[in-house]
């Protein structure tokens, strides 16, 4: 379920903020200080900035009287809004032992109470449109918060789960379908981007012609058990499957199999969950791989990562909105896995759509300077918060990014 | 003119050769050893590496009684072919004071007597096209050789000039136009790629359509003068115009001007050419920007940077192979610099063409495992020899480039 | 009062390892995980590895029937000690969120339980030897915990005080003293090295002869006001004054000033202290120093730094056990701030002693293995525990450490 | 033979200035321009800042109406003299193509005329002193250049040879000797420093007592076959043997075995000398080792390196000036290879004597701002001039240098 479009903006406010706080609640206050590596963030932090999002772009401007919460928090919770002012090193948020959990769980509450005074009532359109903007920020960061998490806790050789208890969502990439199989698409001159009356990020518009070449997608997502025949190949030993910047990361160390995979002697293999360390499950979809992985496992099976475009005329053949099968989109047996397993790595640099306008003020510093060396992921995985995805979604990480849930889907 | 299309194959190897060995002309045998940085190599080692190119994939396979002019050549002139084997450490190719420049021309003229009785008479057509990529792939290194001698005097705080006499070409980025306009195309649904029946590389395959939006191009390229203003209105110190990688770089000091720029005083400005340190002529274009600084005046100007759909699109349109004007294409005032001044970033990334296949074996990875993390640039540049470029043409660097005769070409 | 001489083990060791837990008492869980730099630990870390110490050391060899408190421990708090086997990587110390600091202290609770069985009644004097080691290293880390604390929190833009309550000690360097005066010492052969019957590391040991020359001490360390005349004499921007090394840092801008002084302004200073932010306090004794800056302000002075045969030698002239002056060796005002201010730099670089031998086994690792590189500081600081330092105590760090308490006393 | 003591000041100008030309006489111009690291420099420098000693600090405070060479000259070949003024980047020196190599000749040449003018007839004894030290600073740089060539060739996979015909020295380590044996010395109060009527450098200087217990040296040097020994017997293999620092660049794999030992297979190792690769010598010297691996092996031997002051002694009692055995001093075997071998490490860190006080000015800057974590070396090399080296003569390296003909002598 998208956030305010069935249910009313103060009630999504609750749902999607109290959300953040049950993901930080198996987590002490040392797990939630603690930073792995300067692209993650701690849970304290994104806490704290997330709040920081509400307080800076609608407290600040709409509230009668505002006065900031701390007047440090402008600078210590700003991501990288230049706009805003200066802010504090991002490989030094793990510094930050003060102020404390309990002192932005305060910072929380005091914002909470005082946005619901704000959209109290009937608020103004442009404040909804705000506060909705914010929830679904809020909503990317608890993915992050989640992969952050993990990665943080793999590095510890204790290997600690994240939660033993019954999780509020599967936090396994995608369960085990059947065999795959090809797709065909037609393609022609599509409509790609948003077209819809709901909220969508600025990267998405402006909605516009591309011209398809017919193409093939798998039906499901490379398994861990098909990817291991490609490292038992010899895959990470052969240069010709490799762009060559991902050789280099062979060659260097980098890359020898998923981030999280654990050798387990005798050609058997462990990997690290936000469960704990598990058995690899050969069916489930092989998970936390850079794009230079994802392209060279292609090329070994013969075939290629799809583009951005191919895999949204795809995703909107196939399904409604909110990620279920359509059924007339069926092609023989069908196709999955596109939402809810893993973000799936496209050929697709990131780079504005035609006609592309990102919005005045610092708000418009949330997707468009980042439109360089980065690559498009689509789908979603099983730390997204239900309803956040859709088909014109465009997630983006750099080419060696792999702490996220990042998997492959193949196209020809 | 184009290598083999109207001379014959001999007189086309003999001409290409020689002109490697007239641009280091000028140059003592010190000044072909040294490497600047990891990025350029040395005369003596482009000089190297474009012969091993024809022994390796020419002499070896289909010469008789095939010997190596010297064994460890295989793998010192190796640039970055995997499957050939070893290759030297690129960083370290300004240690080989060994073999001297005089046994690099000794070199060269065995490989030349050895290609030049391979191809007497009538070769067969896989070997001409063979001596076609390898004369192609030396114009290519002729033009890296003149940005990477600029760039290794540049490093000198004498600044040296590569050569006070004329030489034989133009070495500015491009001659002084007028005023600028807007020149309009339609778009629609386009091919794209190399249709004709001459050289190309493979990344220009295959010809493909492609749906362009209506769009604007200007008419010539951004002058010094223009970015000066833009320097002078405090381009450099405002980070809403950068992409965030951008801004990074200036923030450390690396980028503040074009590379070449040394500031005079007072306002003025000289620049470090190949002729020497010279006042920036403020009619002539722009060069050695990066895709950053390209992509921030571009945003400064409410303009944006062509897509290479649209740049091949515009070219095609507008010229005859070679770079002439097509007068019919002339659009108002015509549309200039298209080639031969300076190459033109885009915002494509380079990536490959719909049914793109690079070649079997080493010699396929000439382009395909570049694709990643680069930008395309289209055009060619004063350095590029004559005939060697065409609309189809892709050239790609890394964003942060700035020793290749790189401008802009503003689209909207 | 040193451990173990007038006091019996049971009590040393009770009071010891109670201070650790007092000396974390006002700080939070997340202020104990978290590491501010690879040279500093965090004060979990250092709860558990001198815990760790004990359990390697004394119950491993020693305990009947001994099991490991948890099995991984070994790797974890493990600082340096190849003979002990896998050590977790120092830079890393900060994302070990588990084991938890309230598991931390029941492991040395556990511990501490188990070695007052093995020392109650008349421990083997083996035994008694190293508990009165452990003991030592746990007051050497007590320093450290003080000082890593404090450059964590000196990492935060709020500078948050370690705490605002009345402390156990003044952990501000050394109260002010009057004027500076010399202090004449003939020199001669002397002997230097721990003679005495108590406790003493193997680094001050054997005791030997050396040679000394006449040479004069300041009665009292460089104060704060002093230095600022430095600073604002160009000292930092005089490279005739500096080590090279040292120059090379200034230019970099690593060094400007004492590591935590902050401009105020209009020529004043403030100084972030454990208490928070204060004014500068320009009669006490500068400290946060590298040797390079101690050196550069002694030569500008016409000064130098003491070898740490010279300070020995007037510390044992001027001092009974325990820092009091000694009556008869004042020379004119007497020497004062031997002891308790500031870590003083000496010219003597950390080397053995003639005849100098490790004990054997793991814990030979303890000093002779550093010996190369780093530089001798004689005394203790305001953060050294009551008892614990002598007249031949040995200190060390390299010459760029600046998050130690230390200051300059001028020789000549 | 010294310089200037038993020859004019004209002979010994001619005679040493002429002697570095001869050693760039087997190099060609490449191999004069290149630098293989930081830390060396190349063959074209060193003829430039040698003479650009004389032209600075003789001819341009002394020449009536001096003019510069080359104005740039003076930053150009300034290796570090902070009161000369800025300095072309050390890591730079590899790029300066320009001047080329006969430039630099033609340099020499003309300060050469000029000083030879400024010294005919009978110079003032400020100007005599000077001229000793630029070619005391000559001889320096002579080393230099053999040292720093032979680590440039070496980086060629080619190996090439400095020079195939006869060289004017010996340039292999030391000829074997016999079997090794301790000299037993008394010690006691010693006198340590220059203390004779020619020259010496500063750095060398007051003599002064020092007291030294007794000690043993080794008859003569670490010979290669006992330094495999120690490899075999997986010397590089054991943390007990090493200096923290030194085990860390083991791990790292910076330190496998002797520099220039080549791994032959099958147990055996060849060498890379300046005559080409050859078989290594078991029975010379053990040589290019670092000061870790220097004290790692004497403490495999139970054994230790001696410090400056030992060694001093030592060679006070056992040598002649100039290296030649003294009878009287020959305890047992007699004492050899003090001289002409190897550079010594010993266990002294570099410092500066008791009342050590360098010149004023720019040229104060030769040695003591260098006397921090470096550490004195004794004796000599193959590589050093004749008649360059003393008793007293302190040569000082960082302890993991390696490109100098460093080696052990052992002590006990």
């Amino acid at each position: 379920m998208g956030i305010g479009q069935r249910e009313d903006i103060q009630h999504a406010y609750a749902r999607v903020r109290g959300r953040s706080l049950e993901i930080a609640g198996p987590l002490s206050d040392e797990d939630c200080c603690a930073q792995s590596m300067p692209d993650a963030s701690p849970i304290k932090w994104h806490l704290a900035h997330t709040t920081w999002f509400f307080e800076t772009f609608i407290l600040e401007p709409h509230e009668a009287g505002f006065a900031p919460f701390h007047p440090a928090f402008r600078v210590l919770f700003n991501s990288y809004y230049n706009g805003v002012g200066a802010k504090h090193p991002r490989p030094q948020r793990g510094l930050l032992t003060r102020p404390s959990l309990d002192e932005v769980r305060a910072y929380r509450a005091d914002v909470d109470r005082r946005i619901a005074q704000l959209v109290a009532g009937n608020p103004a359109p442009e404040i909804a449109a705000l506060v909705e903007l914010g929830l679904q920020h809020e909503q990317q960061h608890q993915e992050l918060m989640l992969t952050d998490v993990k990665h943080l806790l793999a590095q510890n050789p204790l290997f600690p789960a994240y939660s033993s208890q019954h999780l509020p969502q599967d936090l396994e990439a995608g369960a085990p379908q059947g065999a795959s199989s090809w797709i065909e698409f037609d393609g022609g001159l599509a409509e790609i981007g948003y077209g819809g009356n709901g909220f969508c990020f600025d990267n998405e518009l402006p909605r516009h012609s591309t011209y398809i070449a017919p193409f093939e997608l798998a039906s499901r997502l490379v398994t861990n058990g098909e990817y291991r025949e490609f490292i038992e190949a010899g895959g990470y030993r052969d240069p010709a499957l490799w762009l060559a910047e991902g050789w280099d990361r062979v060659c260097t160390g980098e890359l020898l199999h998923p981030l999280y995979w654990i050798d387990a002697g005798n050609g058997a293999w462990d990997e690290f969950t936000l469960h704990g360390v598990q058995p690899l499950d050969a069916e489930r979809p092989v998970t936390h791989l850079s794009l230079y992985e994802a392209d060279a496992y292609a090329r070994w099976r013969g075939a290629r990562l799809p583009t951005e475009a191919e895999w949204e005329f795809a995703a909107r053949q196939a399904t409604l909105a909110g990620g279920a099968l359509h059924p007339a989109a069926a092609n023989g047996d069908g196709i999955q896995q596109m939402f809810g397993a893993c973000w799936q790595w496209t050929s697709s640099s990131y780079a504005p759509y035609p006609g592309y306008a990102p919005a005045p003020g610092a708000i418009g510093e949330y997707n468009g300077k980042f439109m360089v060396n980065q690559y498009v992921l689509r789908g979603s995985s099983c730390a997204t918060p239900d309803g956040h995805a859709r088909a014109s979604y465009r997630n983006f990480f750099p080419a060696g990014a792999r702490w996220q849930f990042t998997g492959v889907r193949l196209a020809r």
